[in-house]
């Protein structure tokens, strides 16, 4: 695609640093950077893919606005398929827009989000789950998330849509022969055919759409949330959990801690702990404030962690708790079971209804090993080894595929009831047309800016 | 010099960008690339100074963490005059981190703060001083700040000293051959002769002392108090001053904002203007709290603007507070002059005993121009455009150019009072040696680790 207009903008992070990086993309990118830098040497001389050192300068002034690295890089083997040019300058902001105030002077306008990799995409360098892929590359919070990134960037999602498609594609391309043109030489689809292809192309969807949850909680971790009345062991689970803690989010500078939210790593895997001790859930205050509050981190967490004291047993407070988390994932630990004897644990197992419990003094560190293993089977067994299987991760990718398999199982609803075998290519070609949105072979405008504003200025 | 141990580092700032920098320095800098970049090319294939599109790939997994540019630049046309890779990945800190990691478990170690321009220094690329003007420049907050920094990054003020220093030198010189072979065929130097050296020497020095002020005005921008009782037109003040305000510092991220603090430019220059309202000033609590926050505000100004309500007249108040400005640079402003007649106006400035005195109508936007002028006048005139001018803006070098122009002093005092030519020497050499501290001719380390660790990690 041929864009008019050249592109510029600062694609480092804003802040100050060693070295910034202001990227100007476009056909008139090394007519703009020829106003502006000098080191002996015309920018048409300047071989393609090198560096080299000069100042950049303002021609109104003559004055030495600062000594870079400039990297020239001539189309169309470049990020945007377009004319690039990369000044390394010094991490100064007063520095860095000066240059961009001369860059813009010149000849380029300032790029908007994510307009670089938009391009990258509109020129035909990259499809738009790879597109998708470099921001959440960039936004990563967990080694996990980037591995899946990179994969998707890598172009295995795009391959993979690619080859599902290309089963629909041919599926109808044979249905429409079978149908248009029943005197030609080639074999009939059979409507049996037709069926295991349609149970094939949901099977390779279905497992897609399942792996999103578990490519949401590689992506971000897992959100805990431990609930229980003050005094039960929260905080010395916590203490415990965080024990092998190799802190990878609270590294991040700009991560916003709330008091109640710690993170933490169960067997290499970050979640996120909510301790709810600050949110009352009583009887007497169920429908006030707070409980809201309650309700929400329960319902936004991918676990419960409900303790119970074995001591005090099972209180009318836990019981509400314990109601609203029934339809959760959830492991209820009793603890303190040192303090009490084995009848009294057995009765308290007896009122619950819960599908894991477990045992636990955390004050002795009797059971917290047990949490850790029963957490680990419940979220990663068997997908942290499968290095190499898909996982889709965007939320967007997943509503598509949703989209994409309904449009089967209609299609497999028609099916059955005995409609002709060409009333099932509308279906067919609906599940095709969501698959292709994902990797951008049909897309509109409107969702194109969606996704291209998720993205930083300069990327 | 050489060094042994290959170090590397984020050189962009820490945060979520387009583009990360991860920069290796060292004789093992290839070698460490070689094993951890994938691009079809052997390390020694590709052409220095050239930009290489590949993969960082861990060997341990054969995972793929990241595709990146990556620059190789074979000493000693470098930044440190090293062998240097430049790693530019996705800016998310997930993958900086991974490469990083990389990196370090294959043979490199974390550079420290401003180690690659302290090999830069040490290599002989720059001096000292210059080495300072990049953290200066990187840190500037005001164009004439960074205009200062990049010409003593150019060497302009590098230049200066070792001109005055050379002079100082050939003196040494001159004096020595004169006192210790007076039968050699040379000129001899005469006491007037070394005086006039003396004179201009101490004339240069003292040009660079008294530019350090401005320079500092330059670089931060003129710190502005402005003091008077409640409704006497402070705010109104402020509002006509931010209306041609176009921030600069404002506009960066991370500047801390108190609530009584706001950044404007007065004819191009930046100013951070503290309106003191909240800090009362009066008779009953002169020895109170609080008013320590006003003689430390007063205290660090460059200038106080004085308010007083020409209605109101001076009150106990406004004594104190003209009692404490007394031996500041100050403005005093009768403001609402369009109340009263000018009988009282001239009744007010008889009672005023300040150097500047302006009438002015806030509210009516009268005086304010009379008033941005006077700013001007007094700390700009002149310097602007000047723009070639050599201004010191460094503390240290500050310091330095004092010892050496109280070296110089203490030289011309023995002189006078008739010692002989050689005991002046030592004096000469005093001075000689303060100013090769600036450019780094004579270092000692802990000088130089208290610079380096001024700088940014990565740098």
């Amino acid at each position: 695609m041929y864009f008019e207009d050249t592109i510029a903008a600062l694609s480092t992070p804003i802040g100050t640093g060693g070295i910034g990086i202001i990227r100007i993309s476009g056909i008139k990118a090394f007519e703009v950077a020829s106003k502006i830098f000098s080191s002996g040497k015309a920018m048409d001389e300047i071989a393609s893919h090198t560096v080299n050192y000069g100042k950049i300068i303002d021609s109104d002034t003559k004055e030495v606005v600062d000594e870079v690295m400039l990297t020239k890089m001539c189309r169309p083997k470049t990020f945007t398929r377009e004319d690039i040019v990369e000044i390394n300058c010094h991490g100064g902001l007063i520095v860095i827009e000066r240059i961009l105030e001369l860059i813009l002077k010149n000849g380029a306008r300032p790029a908007e989000a994510g307009e670089f990799t938009k391009r990258a995409f509109l020129n035909g360098r990259i499809d738009l789950s790879q597109a998708e892929a470099i921001i959440d590359l960039i936004n990563s919070k967990t080694i996990e998330g980037s591995r899946a990134a990179i994969s998707h960037l890598e172009g295995n999602l795009s391959k993979k849509l690619r080859s599902i498609r290309k089963i629909m594609v041919e599926l109808l391309a044979h249905i429409e022969v079978t149908v248009d043109y029943p005197e030609h030489d080639i074999e009939e689809i059979t409507g049996e055919n037709v069926l295991q292809n349609l149970i094939l192309i949901r099977k390779d969807l279905m497992a897609l759409a399942k792996s999103f949850n578990r490519g949401k909680i590689l992506r971000e971790g897992i959100n805990i949330v431990i609930a229980g009345k003050p005094n039960v062991g929260k905080s010395s689970l916590l203490n415990q959990l965080s024990g092998s803690t190799r802190a990878i989010v609270t590294d991040i500078p700009g991560t916003t801690r709330d008091i109640i939210e710690e993170y933490i790593n169960i067997k290499g895997i970050p979640a996120k702990i909510t301790d709810t001790a600050g949110i009352r859930v009583t009887g007497d205050v169920v429908e006030k404030i707070g409980v809201d509050k309650a309700y929400k981190a329960i319902e936004d967490a991918d676990l419960i962690i409900m303790i119970i004291a074995a001591d005090t047993g099972i209180l009318e407070e836990d019981t509400e708790v314990l109601k609203i988390i029934k339809n959760k994932k959830s492991i209820v630990m009793i603890n303190k079971v040192d303090l009490v004897n084995e009848n009294k644990i057995k009765n308290i197992k007896q009122q619950l209804n819960a599908d894991k419990i477990l045992e636990a003094s955390v004050i002795n560190e009797k059971g917290i090993e047990e949490l850790e293993k029963e957490i680990y089977e419940m979220f990663y067994k068997g997908s942290i080894s499968q290095n190499n299987e898909i996982i889709l991760t965007n939320a967007r990718h997943k509503h598509l595929v949703d989209m994409g398999i309904a449009s089967i199982n209609q299609a497999l609803s028609s099916f059955e009831i005995g409609m002709p075998l060409d009333m099932v290519t509308i279906d067919i070609k609906n599940s095709a047309e969501c698959i292709g949105q994902i990797t951008g072979e049909s897309i509109d405008e409107a969702v194109m800016h969606n996704i291209f504003s998720r993205f930083c200025i300069g990327k």
